[in-house]
């Protein structure tokens, strides 16, 4: 028989003859990461567990993003723990107000194809976009590998999603996602590999395969992978080796399940009030009034997504009592937005343009929703009380269905 | 005897024959300012004050700029209270993301020389940049006025600033104010005019002379007063009047005080904490180490302060574990900045843009700083705990004194 993704990936890191879904094995670390909320929980940890030194500091990377720029002033004290936390254990990938974590780690180059990579937040599932495993874990775990380098994780079994084709031209691949995720269930894939195939992922870019590995934690999955190709090379800065092109399922491989799709069948959709598999198209929900939109996260606030949003927008305005709040993913985005124009574009149509961060997404700064308002967000959770009060209704939306509802005030199909 | 600026304006405004220094009048108000923090409080007590109707809607402008975007979820609340207000009577003037107040109130239009403004906001003296009267009052005289289009008002005495020469080139019209409040006082032009003259002010831009009438309150100054010129002709889109060049003191006016500068005179200062008036050199403070720089307000958040951060910043980096926070003063200042490449360079050097409004000079949110922190600042304020805690040491500077000690990260004369 032989072998899925996941499986060859985790051979090739243990260095094992063989490697089945279901063992348990102990990994090599090649990289993590720490962000500003949790850093002053895994310094505790660290130190209480008797570590004096990192297993390797170039391995470790603390970005702030969540709490950039402070709103509260307790915010700083995280800031000051983790710069003390870095001096002391000689650690210099800090990342102080670049842009969000899961951004960072691919655009900043901290992941290859096949590494192994894990991070303290749910949506480290995101470098799956290049070909790495990668997964969200705890302080106390994170401690214990920033000492020993090692992780014990259980071989997940795998989903194999293909789909073949071309998307309509309203669709992306944030629509994919959402629909999967319906399809799935929100607890459909836990703890399972899902891996993406086809000629229409084949055809994305490395962006747009980063929304659909952040979301796939959002149907309980361990993690998301794409086999790497040119594009993943080039996005890398690497030279892709025999081993990375193989990091694919033999065809003789043991899947749990396979669903298959056709990219033609897909229609704009969005996650309603207030789970995140309630998948809805946008065709069914049209005419809904919203007071809010909101484009940015790490799921869609890259180039890519803001050039969507600026295209729809440019020459428009926002409509007038909605607050359009666009965050770019990184300082880089940003920077290249400011360059091409379309940051003037979206200011000048009446957006609210932020600094990098995590702030509306987790419901700490940016754009504060209250009881009764209704939001169309690109970010990746719909939960109840996320962006505000827990009587804010959050629709989760791909950047032009967010970009279409801004214009008009209500849910309305892109193009 | 001759009539001082102010008693010329408040003479054409009542239409009299004569008014003089100490004399209470009630004027007729042109333009009203009521900003997101202040307008449930104005609301409430305009119904409580029997009025059913707005004396005239297209006089008054309601600015939502301190809690933009929101940080909390009562924030919500006010914005909700404004729009219920503007529909309920008839308010067309509502911005809703457009920038900070008093920059709104110049650069969208809204004051012309010779007006007589109000807003709840004691930097509402701004305006005499273009020559007009402005003051800040509070809720209850607001909600007043919303009802009858009058003020009364005692005429204040003038105490005259004039200034001569070439300014050097690291100083600009923030160092001036910083040095008239540091030898006036906090409250030494209290309920006072402070009449600006001279060729120094006559070759200013409107936004540098905009900065020295916002901080004028920081004497205690009822009002500030520039002569309009070309200058103000081409800023507010009008031809002046022979009425408006003649809003300037009669040679033989009676002033409280006059106060003489020579423009070489003047080197780059700071206000030192924690008082508005503890004025002292730059010179005498490099090499206090700092935490934090912020480029923007009322104060300093315009194109020429922003393209002075942005050429000392070019090609160079924020000092290492300091935040530089930038906050432009409105949209169309960061259109243009971002249009003018000047975003780019500011987010490249490492600096967090946010989006206009007053989140971090209120420490409200955009960067709050918390004890033991220092902050090199351009705004107007360095009250104990106005910027987050008050542990916090607060320096304020021009853009240029602020630009250099972000790239050191200690206090630097600026060139």
């Amino acid at each position: 028989m032989g072998y899925t993704f996941i499986e060859k990936l985790v051979k090739r890191n243990i260095q094992a003859d063989s490697v089945k879904a279901g063992d348990i094995v102990t990994v090599q670390v090649d990289r993590v990461m720490i962000h500003d909320i949790f850093i002053p929980f895994v310094a505790e940890k660290f130190e209480e567990m008797g570590f004096s030194k990192l297993w390797d500091p170039d391995r470790v990377v603390l970005i702030y993003d969540h709490l950039v720029p402070a709103s509260q002033v307790d915010d700083v004290r995280h800031f000051k723990i983790g710069d003390a936390f870095a001096e002391k254990y000689g650690l210099k990938n800090v990342h102080r107000s670049d842009g969000i974590c899961h951004q960072l780690m691919t655009e900043a180059l901290y992941v290859k194809p096949g590494n192994v990579v894990f991070g303290t937040d749910s949506h480290t599932t995101t470098y799956g976009c290049v070909g790495a495993f990668s997964s969200g874990i705890g302080y106390t775990e994170m401690a214990s590998i920033l000492g020993t380098g090692t992780m014990w994780i259980k071989v997940p079994e795998t989903i194999k999603v293909n789909i073949e084709g071309n998307l309509p031209a309203n669709v992306s691949s944030k629509d994919i996602i959402l629909r999967l995720i319906g399809d799935l269930g929100a607890d459909g894939a836990t703890y399972r590999a899902l891996e993406f195939t086809g000629n229409t992922v084949e055809n994305m870019s490395i962006s747009s395969r980063m929304t659909i590995a952040n979301m796939a934690i959002e149907a309980g999955a361990k993690c998301a992978l794409f086999t790497p190709d040119e594009k993943t090379a080039e996005y890398c800065q690497i030279s892709l080796t025999d081993e990375d092109r193989d990091l694919k399922s033999d065809t003789d491989a043991t899947y749990f399940k396979v669903m298959e799709y056709k990219a033609e069948d897909f229609v704009p959709v969005m996650a309603c009030p207030s789970q995140v598999d309630n998948i809805k198209p946008v065709s069914e929900l049209q005419g809904t009034k919203i007071d809010q939109v909101f484009i940015g996260s790490c799921t869609n606030g890259r180039l890519e997504d803001l050039a969507v949003a600026a295209e729809i927008l440019k020459g428009k305005q926002v409509s007038p009592f909605v607050k359009l709040i666009v965050t770019p993913a990184s300082r880089k985005v940003f920077t290249e937005a400011a360059q091409q124009g379309i940051i003037k574009t979206l200011t000048e149509a009446g957006a609210i343009v932020t600094h990098p961060g995590c702030g509306l997404c987790c419901g700490r700064t940016g754009g504060i929703l209250s009881d009764g308002e209704r939001v169309v967000a690109t970010n990746n959770r719909n939960f109840l009380g996320r962006m505000g009060t827990s009587k804010v209704e959050i629709y989760l939306a791909s950047p032009a269905s967010a970009a279409a509802a801004a214009v008009t005030g209500e849910i309305t199909l892109p193009y």
